[in-house]
């Protein structure tokens, strides 16, 4: 899109110039990678976006949203587009209702449910913590899972390395005997996944809950109004340090932020990850870092959980999601109707990309360690159509529309030149309007996974008014994917 | 098959003279419901069974394979085509490599897994009873599995009442604190799945093991060459009388049936199946009822595990197979690859029907009573599939051929003067070339789902040597349904 | 009963011409141990009684209480005097109130306290049998258990194989998956007690429930008025000719015993028991074998718990009670207070020896296999004493009186031509008075575990009036026990 | 140290003369009660004692041990003599070896009977605080507690809050979910038992565990030398705070002090208590806050665990001693012999206070909550021995001789002008010769529970050799006590 020889030739000037480059070989050869892709003359966005980055890794920042805000979003996150999400705990044990399970029996407004679940299956005087016993993970396989995530085609994964529960899957300084090595489990899941991570390409994220429903010293600062912060001294911030400095994560999905930004000292953390970490220069974070935060301030924005505007953000936001439609933990008695079908997974996740957002779905693994043959099920069909139309997707960006102006349920993305257009149902008639593209005699239509062109004509004399494409008429087994074809746009406006 | 008046004629003389001749009412009524349906002059096979089997309700069968094997089949059974085989029990509890768990481990020939999963797992004095206590059933609700069942188009269900283990899943007077009532679920889990199973269309039956590998009676009869009988005497047959009386199970299918038939009292038992249980007239069972039965005496024959033999069987049979590959009894660590696809089912399902055979589809349940969500989605995928091809399958005959003489992977089923070729693989040419069905100029061709007849033409001049079928090219939601398409042909020979 | 050399010439000749008479030899090497004891001319009852149950050994006896009660008692029964009950079962687990714990829960007059802990501290859906796998006895060592036995002076051991929970201490045939090996302890504990015991002097002997409160088999049977008999047939005679055949008890002490004498069996299994079993000729039985038998029918006679009918019994009996004076069964919230005091033991012990009884004496183990320290107290107290007063009790025999006519609590035993007093209470003047010895000038009198003779003097002119002891004054150390002092009489009429 | 009315006066001036005297109220009304219990010129050191601490009261204590040192010991304590440690927390729950189970299992030097243990009884992965779970105190009634000990003549009594496991028998602030509310007990332990004894005149004490074995911020402070101190601020200090706040206990008895004073900012902390705490008054402390503390600094010396010197000490000292000779938290599987006799205690506990100790003798409860009868009995015992003989005990102090010159095994105590001798074993011939009271012609001796005077007379006619005591003979039960007899020597010089 940025194009012209005299425009390169001013950047590199630009940045020769500037005070603050740091890395005059990276630029070259960023540049020299930029040509060889698309031949003399053209500067991607993609080129700029790294050059400004490399730029940005020198500067330091100061802990205000001002400054941190500034901070140019590491690349490698808006091309992933699919991440998977991983919500374990002791909440895995008992496995009902949600992993909201502590605050719906013992919290301020208690759910009938969860109350006479209770009552029926355990002792009057057993509690919460009492769970963390059989919370047994014996056939957690990292290597298993690291390949499940893989073939989805998933780019990065997020575990919650502690929920509201305060229970953590590391075996924190912080957290004695109330961890994944002291009780339960007797293992570092943090650990063990990272291990495992880090041998694939995928990248490793951590969910780290700042405030824990239970937790003595939070809810003495909260009710000082938090005018006190023993709390996050003793127990939020050298958590967050453990697991940035222990295990490195790319991804640190904070979440639990109830509270002031001054109490939870979060704009001092940020400045300390993005200044000095040793994830500094790779690390994303999300948006929950105190009230007054979520999409404003941090890194990219989640909003609301399955936050999914439908419409282009001008900031690089996330959706994360749950195949469980009632809960991010996993429910032993969940029926298959509360799982989502692979059909509107893709209906949410190819509205998400068109509209610059990433996809973060979560699966709720077993408290013995298994990601559940139904969760497989959707993960591999997830992967099995990214095997055919990743290339719409990775990598991809928003395009100048979002979905289409004549027909319902066609989502855009755009890359390297080219329009990809996500069908999510195949029409009757085998023929599909689309009102947006701009068509002329050089247009070519393709669909992904197949090799031959479609057939296209303009809807009108008015060759404005947008064409009408042919599918192919093929067996169903002939089709390259079952589910929310893709069409290529190529020399289209 | 059979018709023309005059055999009408004979048919109700012959039996009206007949010594044996119950119930002449009967004979009429079904008389006038085959006029109903085929109009005069036809007399169809069903009616002929119904009338026999009426006949022979009134004999008194003698303890003896010679007589007992001369009762026929209720037709339900054969009607009914696909069931739903439960396996329950303590082996759910460790749910893991099978419900074989506690041979592997304590047996004649462990398994490693097995016993390194005991060790690694449980205190070295830990005993398979004391795994009861943990199943708990919490989630079991017997009107959820019903509907699950009536969903998958299943026609009888078989519930393990008692497996090799020997705990009894009903509070028996013989296994005293080794049922569901005494430890574990502390609920009567057959009598419950009986009541609902009851309230639908559904036949419940229940699997029932001969011997017991641990129990005592049964290894000093055993060690004693079964000259002694105390096991059969105080454990097996009170069981088996207690499952029928309370119960009533439609399908008594015995396994574990390592001994001789006079050990095991085998025919004693069916003797008063046959002439004088509350289900005398309506039960089946199969044919594991001591050494050498199998495939050779009692209801119909099972054989072997997933007995499927692939041309037309001259005795009713079924093919007893597994969702998992691996197990009957859930295994907790289960990978989506252990798991049959939809399609492998239709190849496994529609080959059994055309040869004859019932298939019984196996899934294992949870230690805390759920159907797991992939294999409610298996069970879901065959109703879809049945709502839209049930017409083929229930009720039908195998047809003169098994399997189309020119193209592989058709198989064939009749019934009412139509002929039916299940296409488990769509062409890739869109056509289809049968050579087992012969065409004539009133020939015609349709798919079950779709109106329209489908375009079909000779093979060539020799009109004998078979049709060429052209499938319709349809949008894939257009499809009928999305696995094992259905031809229906009528006018052939 | 002692008697010159004409008697015993008679005597011989007597046996000698008896038809009955099997063993000349034995008769012989008796007489010849008598002669070497008492000298020439005596023949002491002892001889007597040995040669009477010797010819009895060869009698054949009828499945009739005429028959069966006319066996005489084997001697070492009654020289024995002092035996340990164990109670020991599933209820050791929740070892709170009693081992009537089950019943007390679920029975048909439930207790408030029983109730009460199972709703605090278990799961609603909690059973009995579900104890049973925190039966552990991980502490259970049977020679440390011998020792402990050994050191008290008992003569005798009589432990629960099993209660009327039915859980049997041993593998069984027939309580499969309901025994000490299946499930819980995971071992044979009938097995390994006896065998420590075998390697004492002590007598190893069972307790055996005939019913059993919850087996559906009995509930069927009593239900029918005891008209059916499968419980006995398939459980209780099963299990006991297991416990005589396997462990060769020598005593049976039967319990539970409701219903009719018919419906048990009993006097077919005391003929086998007596005629052909392995223990014969040693086995002691009690009385309770069926309604109406307590009392009056089988080996000795226990009458009801806690029997001491104060006064002489022309029958051989037991006092069985225990060290707790409200469970046999262990209880963990038992207080000091609740523990007899060995001066009450002590008390018991002497009234029950002196008129005719054995005092069998109960402890309850802990389900981890302890005998709790204040037990052992108990029984090392009773020990200490024994060691200096044994000649006291052993093979004693009741005197003329029961107890003395002037002073309370003065009981008497006699052997070899000495008259015993136990004196309960020290007299405060130190000075005791006895009315039943009649003194002359020859008598003597001495306190067991002192050497000096004591003063005594006539209480008045008329020497038969009795006799004034005068009691030593010792420091405290020097008492030859501290409790219940004996005072040995010789040449007393 | 007794002295006349001119001391009395110069006592008044000086004290109201003195700068620092408080209350002048008090010392007034002090002197009061001197006068109507001694008559007037009697001045006793308890009336001087007590003035001294109220003067010191007023005093700011310096967080130095200088100043610390200086504080006066609360007299209650002296007076006090006897009281009952209570070791209970996690480590009653394997019951086994001892209240070090964790360290003897993972820690540096593991011992083989606790591996083993954990090897035959538990899963491979099972860790120490998974026991917590089973930590169950159902029936723990801390009114039924306060009566034993009170009933036992304890004047206070010590529970361990925290022993070095980390765990907290209350609700910590500072150790979630490894405390007795969160997890196990699921009750306040300390709190509940506070409320016990506050309602009886027993005094309430506390041991608190500094370090803790296995806590990751204690070893990360030690593996930095003690340069670090994240444990103290965050774990040790707001406990020590939290116990005494809450529940004022007025023992404070530290234990686990390995490390620098400074590390553990004890002077810190006992400048607070002394100064500001809500028992700054009442409070006594022992010696263990650090290295280097135990036997110099502090409050009252305990110096090593059975600290018993045999000689006379300088400073008021502790001797700490267990019943169960080998550990101090309960042992389920510890025999008769391994607990002291009572003989043995009060051989123990007269030694100590005639030397100037007091004896806090320890008991260990049951996991469930159960003093076991075995220390109910020793700790009755002690306050029947107390009952008669607690004058020679309460309030006395040394003698000037603490043993006897001539005869072994005699203690001795005095106050108000009588010298007590502890006859530990009764002399075989009644007499026992005394060689450090000097008697005069009005020299008087008793025996306690006795009401006569007993004989003496002087050793020779150098009458400063010693005396000669007759002990009165009397028959067993009309001795005063069983052991440990008690001669009040008045008169004597």
């Amino acid at each position: 899109m940025f194009c012209g020889n005299i425009l390169v030739a001013s950047l590199i000037l630009c940045f020769a110039a500037s005070q603050v480059l740091a890395d005059e070989e990276f630029v070259m050869r960023e540049l020299q990678v930029n040509l060889e892709k698309f031949g003399n003359g053209v500067v991607t966005e993609e080129f700029v976006e790294k050059v400004e980055f490399q730029q940005k890794k020198d500067v330091k920042y100061e802990p205000t949203w001002d400054s941190l805000d500034s901070r140019p979003l590491p690349t490698w996150y808006d091309e992933a587009k699919f991440g998977i999400f991983i919500h374990w705990g002791v909440f895995s044990v008992p496995s009902y209702v949600s992993e909201w399970f502590w605050n719906f029996w013992q919290g301020p407004t208690p759910h009938a449910d969860v109350v006479n679940f209770m009552k029926q299956n355990y002792p009057p005087e057993f509690t919460y913590p009492d769970f963390a016993r059989d919370f047994t993970t014996e056939f957690f396989d990292p290597e298993d899972w690291a390949e499940i995530f893989e073939e989805s085609g998933a780019k990065y994964i997020v575990l919650t390395s502690k929920h509201h529960e305060g229970f953590t899957n590391w075996p924190s300084n912080v957290s004695w005997n109330w961890n994944s090595m002291d009780v339960g489990p007797h293992r570092d899941l943090v650990g063990e996944l990272a291990n495992a991570i880090n041998k694939t390409s995928i990248k490793f994220g951590l969910y780290h809950s700042l405030f824990e429903w239970f937790n003595p010293l939070y809810l003495n600062d909260q009710a000082a109004n938090f005018s006190t912060r023993k709390y996050v001294t003793d127990k939020t911030m050298p958590e967050l340090y453990e697991i940035v400095n222990n295990y490195k994560p790319e991804v640190v999905w904070s979440d639990g932020d109830s509270g002031p930004v001054e109490y939870w000292n979060s704009t001092g953390f940020l400045a300390w990850l993005y200044n000095e970490s040793p994830v500094k220069d790779t690390v994303v974070t999300n948006d929950r870092w105190g009230n007054g935060c979520a999409c404003h301030h941090g890194g990219y924005y989640t909003c609301q959980d399955r936050y999914n505007p439908g419409k282009l953000q001008n900031h690089k936001w996330e959706n994360c999601m749950t195949i469980d439609r009632r809960s991010w933990g996993y429910r032993r008695d969940a029926l298959l109707d509360d799982y989502l079908t692979i059909e509107e997974i893709l209906r949410t996740f190819t509205s998400t990309i068109s509209c610059g957002g990433n996809m973060l779905m979560n699966v709720g693994p077993t408290k013995d360690g298994i990601i559940a043959p139904i969760f497989q099920e959707r993960l591999r069909q997830m992967g099995s159509w990214l095997k055919v139309n990743g290339e719409a997707v990775y990598s991809s960006k928003p395009w100048r529309s979002q979905n289409d102006s004549l027909t319902d349920g066609i989502w855009y993305t755009a890359k390297d030149k080219a329009v990809y257009a996500f069908v999510l149902s195949w029409p009757k008639t085998n023929q599909i309007s689309l009102g947006s593209p701009l068509a002329n005699d050089k247009s070519n239509v393709m669909m992904l996974g197949l090799e031959d062109n479609l057939k296209w004509s303009y809807l009108n004399i008015e060759k404005s008014d947008g064409v009408r494409i042919t599918l192919p008429t093929l067996p169903p087994d002939k089709l390259p994917c079952k589910w929310a074809w893709v069409l290529k746009l190529t020399g289209f406006d």
